[in-house]
């Protein structure tokens, strides 16, 4: 690697390579179920890909603090079961059609095998956690899940309704940023002596994590369902406030407060098109605020592993938040 | 209490009732959240009673050892929870209408939150499991909730189709004796030095489970509406095949089977009826064969304990399976 500070994708790439691909064997060999139709609907899972961001964040995490244990493959394939356990449960909740380009699981299979197989991924995930014998990672990940879980129940609360940025921030932690969080920490746990790294790795996680969801929530806004892989603006079809939208309903006028709230009440463009929308998200700089307090997040990302030894997982770790702020989907 | 070897029903309540009212409190505190439904949807459920089964056998296992610890309250409310959890979810997977006599809690809050609820009261379980500090009593518990949503997944894809009776009793294991087996040696695991007791206690709460269970069934069958605070016969009505219907279906004529077969497949009464289902059974000593094996299991339930020492508690453990066996709902 160059001496510069921040790594290139390729150089992220190929410090991780092997370590993500034993994860994602590992992912595979765990959700192995005696019953078939688990097995079935977690394949069909891994198969859908998806960023791998949180088993690439454990995996600097632990590589920074210079730990080469075993550990680190086993709870980065546990990291991705417990983001996709949410996710199985997330779409019957939302009652989503498609994930990642293809038919949702509960459309393939149905809600009541979805709530059974989520149950199981969550299940597992414990199990493979436990056998560590480390009473911090289990309290990281249950206290984690948990967390979430509320956080989609108070997102269901407040479906359709006007929330302000601090429930936003609430929500988005929850949903995103906490298991974030966590798998920067769980590389700490699992390192002998790392304690003191935890809280800070911790903070780039919740960080990064911030960042990234607000980053979805506006290409959710403004990409192309081709290039999303799920109907455009499906938030607002949901009833969801995103950032940019609680800025506009902030600034907006009267009408344009008015065209906001129809859709939310409406979950649907029947009545106010998306093109007004962005209309009226672009003429008050709502989609550049969002982008900003997004690349403001990914900086305080940057700027919380300060003070970590030089390593190339560092350097990894600087890179990411760019990552995440730049890409289209 | 008297010196006869086995219990009374007051003697039992009289020895429990402080740990038992303890407990109660405890899941009530357990199942409080910061997100008003989940204690909504929880309380609802603890108020909805309960036979309270699972704590109770927690406490004779634990007494039975001589255990005081505080953490046979805690945990006698976690077994509770986590019998709690998997109705929750398993009534959004039956669509079932009421529970207890009551309307069940999907009906009231529909299944997307009653996903989260139970996700929730899962690991409120585990979190106040993992605050024992103690990992047998996580693997038990971890372990068996896996085994009981895999059972849950193994029923789903047997309905409408006929099972043997191997099948049928890995299904009431995973489904019920799992859970009291593991009650029973939760009280072995915290208990120190008692590892030795751990099997004998668990083989106890299996052969009282499977009893538990077919006499469940058999009820199901034959018990009034009124009585059940459930419809007659839930079960056929489901497509589920219990052990009287699949002794009659090894035993009865072509015609028998024909219309036992076209309950399940039909999975109503309307080209068959309740009574002719009941006639078929009563004609081939189906039920009776059904409540001879419940019996033998409590029987084998009782001689499992044996050789543990004299004390109250192993009275109380020698009355529970008459009482199984003896109830009408």
């Amino acid at each position: 690697m160059s001496t510069i500070s921040i790594a290139t994708a390729k150089e992220v790439f190929d410090l991780l390579r092997d370590d993500l691909a034993a994860i994602e064997q590992e992912f595979t060999r765990q959700s192995a179920s005696q019953v078939e139709v688990i097995t079935d609907i977690a394949h069909y899972l891994i198969a859908g890909g998806g960023k791998r961001i949180r088993p690439l964040l454990l995996l600097l995490s632990s590589k920074a603090l210079g730990c080469t244990s075993e550990a680190r493959i086993r709870l980065g394939a546990v990291v991705e079961m417990l983001h996709t356990a949410t996710l199985v449960h997330d779409d019957i909740i939302d009652e989503a059609d498609t994930r990642r380009g293809r038919p949702s699981s509960n459309t393939t299979w149905g809600n009541a095998k979805c709530v059974l197989a989520g149950d199981w991924l969550y299940m597992q995930s414990f199990q493979t956690a436990l056998d560590e014998r480390n009473f911090r990672v289990l309290e990281l990940l249950i206290s984690l899940t948990q967390q979430m879980v509320e956080g989609e129940l108070l997102q269901m609360q407040k479906l359709g309704h006007l929330i302000n940025e601090e429930e936003y921030f609430d929500l988005i932690f929850r949903k995103t940023a906490c298991l974030f969080k966590v798998s920067m920490q769980l590389g700490a746990a699992i390192t002998p002596g790392a304690d003191a790294s935890e809280e800070t790795l911790g903070e780039y996680g919740r960080n990064l994590g911030l960042a990234f969801q607000i980053v979805d929530d506006v290409l959710d806004l403004t990409a192309a369902e081709d290039v999303l892989g799920k109907p455009v603006a499906s938030d607002l079809r949901e009833g969801k406030a995103t950032l940019a939208v609680i800025h506009a309903l902030e600034r907006g006028t009267g009408a344009d407060r008015e065209a906001i709230r129809t859709v939310l009440a409406d979950r649907s463009f029947e009545r106010v098109s998306h093109t007004q929308i962005l209309e009226i998200l672009q003429r008050h700089g709502s989609l550049d605020y969002a982008m900003d307090t997004a690349c403001a997040y990914a900086e305080a990302a940057r700027m919380s592993i300060a003070d970590l030894a030089e390593s190339d997982a560092k350097r990894a770790l600087l890179w990411v938040p760019g990552f995440v702020t730049s890409r289209d989907r």
